[in-house]
């Protein structure tokens, strides 16, 4: 409900004001003098969700109070390409400082919510139980802001952190000795608030993990072919999720293997940005704007 | 020389960290009981240009400054799949804390290198004196990373920041009320220690741009053909850029109509993370890990 | 496996520093001068569960990097009033500097093992499955160190977070209208990762819980009889977790009442710090200190 | 005047939120969807000493800004069971992600009032002059706010930090070599703001102190009686002040022997939190509350 | 157009409050009982030039928010002794505690301010193109907001930092061998961004300078005769910049000499502060102030 | 005993880096390409006190780890202009990256150190007891540098913030009504471990103040005529300081005037900058450097 603005977030945005306008704008310290008022629009070039105005606002506010941002789409909405997105009003100095700040956020969080949509339509159109959900596999310092425009893009939030879930790999299981070792040591030590989840390579394991009681199952890599094998092996008795190198080619057969989850990396790692831009439609320039 | 790693890196890191496993490790707290201690090995699933190692290693020992990270090939290199990128010994619970947000950041950067250098190739193929830069189009907070990160492809870098060089741009002139006057005011107020640099959309704003005494002209979305004829207008009176919309494409077109520099938003905003894994080669485990 | 020292308690810790000793030490400056090297012993003054030498060495280290800590007992251990609990060597100044602060660290944190153990005893002599575990009442910024202490005093940890486990409250069930709504709705909207947790008053809501597909049941404020009914009544079709208002002189009961986990808020926001002291043993005076 | 709010509270508060809700809360967003307005209380469920709802106030609208939290009654005031102490109204999922954290600060820092007000109370009914103050035995991080929250109780601050206060304690005279070569030292090189008090552990040390010139005198761990001979020593010659284990059997007793002061760590390290619930008393829901 | 206030002021400014007031104040405490309102000027003791009004306004509402903050005169203007530069309204204790802080900015930043303006007019004087520009010796962590004064005081900006210009000096001549192949090098490797400033000692060096292509060149530590000598050689090819060991009384033979610029490190290292003082010109004292 | 660095002084030299190679060094970038190394001096290059030298030594290896700092003089010694006072070897761009930043910390407390002992021994040469000591007017965020670096130069330090000492001023009495009623307050209200200060501006303000029990008067910018009869007036009741407008000509004059302090808030507010140099003496420069 609205962009995350923690205290973390906070902070990030803080390291990209610092980044960027942090020794002050050599450009519209010459170009702008006076109190020049603007008004500005931000658009998008192409079609896209939109996602993070809230964040471009509290940007654009934290680099200058005077600044009225209005928001004219809300996230989440898919938009056409010159659409005005939002308007912004106030003193030209601040709003060429912020811009490029705060649509770098955007472009960024709507590139992300755009890519997940075009994953989730994909799934949709498969009339299956299948969802999208996302990764840790999220830009380091980003992770609330991705999985937040992996909402909006209408997909669901896998763990947000190693505290959130039990999630047993590959390299878990090399040192525990076996699947079922892992998840039993699990269902021992982890907190009882969260499922175990275990990453499986093969019916085998799969077949171990259910045994051993695991709650959801994490098929690796495996073709549709071996995910539906996998999924009548299950039987409903654990939650299955599908990842590894799914991508807009195989994400509709993976969902008619019968998987409940099919996580993807890419959604958050890989999202192209979305091309917006600010244009100043307006100014209102003091007349002894000196020269 | 080396990843730039000042405190505003450092407080990116410790967001990251905070963010995977500031609520510590909800797996490994069962998995891993005892003080187990592991080799891993972090792979290149794909061919790239490594970049980042220095501050994988940062991350790794930022978690736990008892693992020793070795890298195996310098930034800047290229890599075939399944290549050995970096070695990883230590305690069992710090490389698995940090795994994901060591290779969430290798990733990262290595794709922005792998990117640029492509494009890199791509002029070099021309053999003329164009050069690619990246834009101030980066993720917010990662500037500095992603900048060196497109050095390591064999790029350069434009301004660092709004402090860095004067680039008069659409909405400046906006302001300002034409090409002339914004050129002219930059000479006269800004810092003797930059360039001057200013988008324009046409021959005609280009001749202004000379006229007036810029020192650097951005040519503004345009096609191959009328960069030839902005560059013959311009007969080397002034440095020649050329951005917007380019891509892998018509980047050599470009460098051909012969300008100095091609800025290019994608090698930052939109490169696709790399696919790089850490495994565990190697983990002693105590007899009596309690069970 | 350590006390957890992430960037989080790391600025924990450096906001107790700046408090103490931010402007130095008035004390120390008049009476230690030359380099007195002074070699002390922390000494617990009554019985009780050790917590966070690692932390107080990262203390005394932080506010001196000559100061040599050597812990002698591991955290968790029961010791008897006049044990030495860890040595200390280094310049004098330092070490009287840090000293209240890490000792301020350390009685807290042994407090609460301290406490924690208790109650694990009162409920391990009952010989029944009842687990102990703590709350989120915990002290403001000390989350993780002092969930730490309730490990290190034998007890589990409940959720970490508002992110780490639905648990849905009397004031979630006020707006969604009925526990059956607010547990269907957690069923369709929560993360899969987590566990959906329901805190109910009755045994007619225990039913609408177990019903609605709950997978953890919280008694709230109920005697053990009520409690012993609830058990009964949930026939083991979902984990029973106490709480509130459950002390030394009811604790055992509770357990003896069937549930699975009894939380206990005491454990984090009322345990009495426990009496340690540090003392200086040696001290090495050059000759020639100055009067 | 109003609980301090400084920068160091700032990032406390923001420690506390981040290690709370950073993540989100997994809850509210199953449970409250769509702009869920609601009025809650805040209910003190024992009698106590209410303290911290300026900061509970700062919390709550840090988390939210759109909260709007009205103070019923003012720190320091005596309330009964069952006393509404504030009222919280404002946006559902902004009430319940910030009340857990809202409510450690405030339990915590009344905890303390409460028992701070209990022994000033016993002292008062004395009819001597002994005063109530507390000591650095502070929760790391938390001093400024344990503090003012002795004060609330009604009792004195002793020194804030190591630069506010010469205090002379066995430590440092073993260092020194006796009582009256460490005030000797203390008189010639401490700032001339700050009194010297030196810590004693017999009555010859007494004498040593006051003849070497100390302002304040710091009996360390005696019985009444001996406190009674040492005052008669004194003569009224320094202040006296009394510590080490007074509880609220003994702290009477000292006081009718004759001190000045009187301070007790048990004031900040062992005040258990006082009991209070914040409970959602109306909820306005849109219609169209998705399901 | 104001003074800066970025994230890394604000970070400066809460070091400043922490360091004075973050005990809080022990006098306003004892003094200032009850809600007491004060209005209070801010006067010039001295002739100066007024610089970081902004600033202090926002270091007073930073200490407490219901502080009202009036600038009677612009940064950047020339004041007489006693005049009031500065008008403030509201609760006493807040007006009390950021006074010192408030004051100890604005003395400073209207130091440098009114030094620099002396330089200005000296130059301004010789009526000789040549500008004052300042230097990188600034106060660490004040450098922004000691250029802003700069500004202020009529001088012009040298580079902010490393990145925003090239300026190869004697240290980096030793590194590459010569000043020819140190400029050759900046014209290969450096941001076409920025201009290259190569230091000289000699003629000879400045020949080889502008045969290498260097855009300005810096005089270092010449006479003025020198500087005409080689500000002839140079004959408009490059700009001149002349810097090292200039006062009040050769700053005006410099530029007489034909520089284009004279950067003065003493405008910023060495400015004595200007002595404003607050004065409390009338307070409010409810009837029943305490005593 | 050596410079204070606290997590404070840490931020403040973190600040410090950011603002001076936070975007990299756009110089050292093109010239020193190669692992260079160098040995460098840093020379007095006037007559000084030096002062903080465990500080630059930190700022050096907070860049770059690899560089050695050997500090040649202690703190607090005068040297002659030519002394090499610190030895620095390691990466040329490390040491170059941070020469600007470590010299401008070292230059400004040398400058307080060198201004302060001037005074000190315009003192120690009237053989009077008078003691120099600074004041709160110090550069925001540096008071506990500044402080030390007064210390260095043989000054005393009067409190160091508003709560290590009561100092009641013009504006307090304002308030308060008279000189009696505050100190009265202050005796009251105040924390004992500090002593009560009274600003007075006449004779009989300050038999006011030794009647209502203050511990020091402050003579406020009182002539030497004056301050002598103001202390034949005290007669040794009170400890005496004067203050206001006392510079090198005038501070011999009070001294003998019989105070006991002469409090000076140009020692921190005005002092020059020393003029320091870092030299690379000589660099190894790798055969195949780049070009």
């Amino acid at each position: 409900m609205g962009c995350p603005i923690t205290p973390h977030v906070e902070r990030l945005v803080d390291l990209a004001i610092e980044e960027d306008l942090g020794r002050g704008d050599a450009t519209a310290r010459a170009e702008v003098i006076g109190p020049v008022t603007a008004r500005a629009d931000i658009l998008a070039k192409e079609a896209c969700v939109v996602c993070g105005l809230d964040l471009a606002e509290y940007v654009m506010t934290r680099v200058d109070p005077n600044i009225q941002f209005d928001a004219l789409v809300p996230d989440g909405n898919d938009v056409q390409p010159g659409t005005r997105i939002a308007s912004v009003t106030g003193p030209a100095r601040g709003i060429l400082a912020a811009e490029r700040t705060a649509l770098n956020f955007l472009m960024r969080l709507s590139g992300i919510a755009t890519l997940t949509r075009r994953y989730v339509r994909l799934v949709a159109a498969t009339d299956t139980k299948a969802k999208v959900v996302d990764t840790r596999k999220t830009t380091p310092a980003w992770r609330l802001l991705e999985k937040y425009a992996v909402a909006m893009g209408g997909g669901l939030n896998h763990r947000m952190d190693l505290a959130s879930g039990v999630l047993i790999k590959e390299n878990h299981i090399a040192i525990t000795g076996s699947v079922k070792q892992a998840v039993t040591r699990a269902r021992k030590f982890a907190t009882h608030t969260v499922r175990i989840e275990v990453e499986v390579q093969s019916i085998e394991e799969l077949k171990e993990a259910i045994e051993a009681g695991a709650d959801i199952v994490l098929l690796d890599n495996m073709t549709p072919d071996q995910i539906s094998h996998a999924v009548a092996e299950a039987a409903g008795k654990v939650i299955i999720e599908a990842s590894g190198g799914i991508d807009t080619t195989t994400v509709a057969k993976v969902a008619i293997a019968g998987v409940d989850y099919i996580s993807i990396g890419k959604l958050t790692h890989s999202a192209p940005s979305v091309d917006l831009s600010l244009l100043i439609e307006e100014a209102e320039i003091p007349e002894d704007m000196e020269d």
